[in-house]
């Protein structure tokens, strides 16, 4: 649920920033920066898996696997972060939703889109930063299809 | 035409979000939303057609079709929005040019970049909300090549 | 060496708006415009070339090749700017981090990805302009490759 008032332009600026970071640290294969954006009970759920991962320990277990085996092959992925909406929520909850395009490149190429992600989250505001308490990741390819490793 | 003066940051927070949420509108198959973001005579023109649309009426009945044949295909498409230019034209027009790139997933993928458009908009301002009064919308891929269904 | 004081609104739009008429005038061909975005003894270096451009002349001359060339071609490219992250150095230095997804589309198609750029910029302020005055930019394709022409 959301509210009507307008989102300043600082707070534009702010979760703009935010995920430009956010994203960075995944890319570049920095998991522990990528998850101390989450809160300590924060909730990961996507349509990869059935259920979702709880607390910022086992969504860094889940992330950190998939990171190593694309630092061993070589593998540059980048999540490029399009198409940002943000709202203001109950409880000074800030709802932020974005398109996510991941552009994979294999050593020598060619680079090629490997799957969009919708990415709803939940920020709050703890000790002047931004945290993501709730995650939604949805792949487009999944949506209507099987899930993976179901 | 466009004057020099800066663009304010609040200004660029209200365009960046109004994109966010009229692109949702459309990839979501919400097309009476997508439609209310113009005004009532509005112009909406593609190198897709020969003819421009005029009038939100004709727009919506453009949109619609196309919106239905993906929802019945199960079709996701995403316009991720991407530099976003904004200038202050005459009479309190705003000028926002973007470049959309579309991406397609059918049920089960692959995900794919159908097409690239440039998006080239006049915005003004009624009742406190941003409407689009003329849309010159390109695909890049008919820019060189003969008009579709021509 | 980045401190860690906020990006202002104002900073975040002005530099936000500078990369996507920056990006325009390469993808439209308009190279000089292109060109006087870096400062006279502008440095321009890339995972494509061994040695950097030096100088605003020598960065025009390299570019203007490949921008005749996909003028003669009618092949339209399309620097999309996506997660963009903007930091402050020492010494009044902005410093602008993106991913550049470069989507290439020949005479009536298909539209494609042709590849990705991260580009890292130091910029200044001269004459209430902003200003380029190093430019790192890495194909994600050469990353793990040899160089192309090497």
């Amino acid at each position: 649920m959301t509210t009507t008032s307008m989102v300043s332009a600082e707070l534009h600026t702010e979760v703009t920033l935010f995920y430009a970071r956010h994203m960075r640290a995944m890319d570049e294969g920095r998991v522990l920066d990528w998850t101390a954006d989450f809160t300590d009970d924060g909730v990961f759920e996507t349509n990869v898996r059935p259920d979702p991962q709880i607390g910022r320990a086992a969504i860094a277990n889940g992330a950190g696997g998939a990171a190593q085996k694309l630092l061993d092959d070589k593998v540059l992925r980048r999540h490029c972060l399009t198409t940002l909406d943000i709202r203001h929520g109950l409880d000074d909850v800030i709802h932020a939703s974005s398109y996510a395009i991941i552009v994979r490149t294999p050593p020598g190429g060619p680079t090629a889109v490997e799957f969009l992600c919708t990415c709803d989250d939940e920020l709050i505001r703890a000790n002047e930063q931004l945290l993501i308490r709730r995650r939604s990741v949805k792949r487009d390819d999944l949506v209507f299809a099987p899930t993976l490793g179901a």
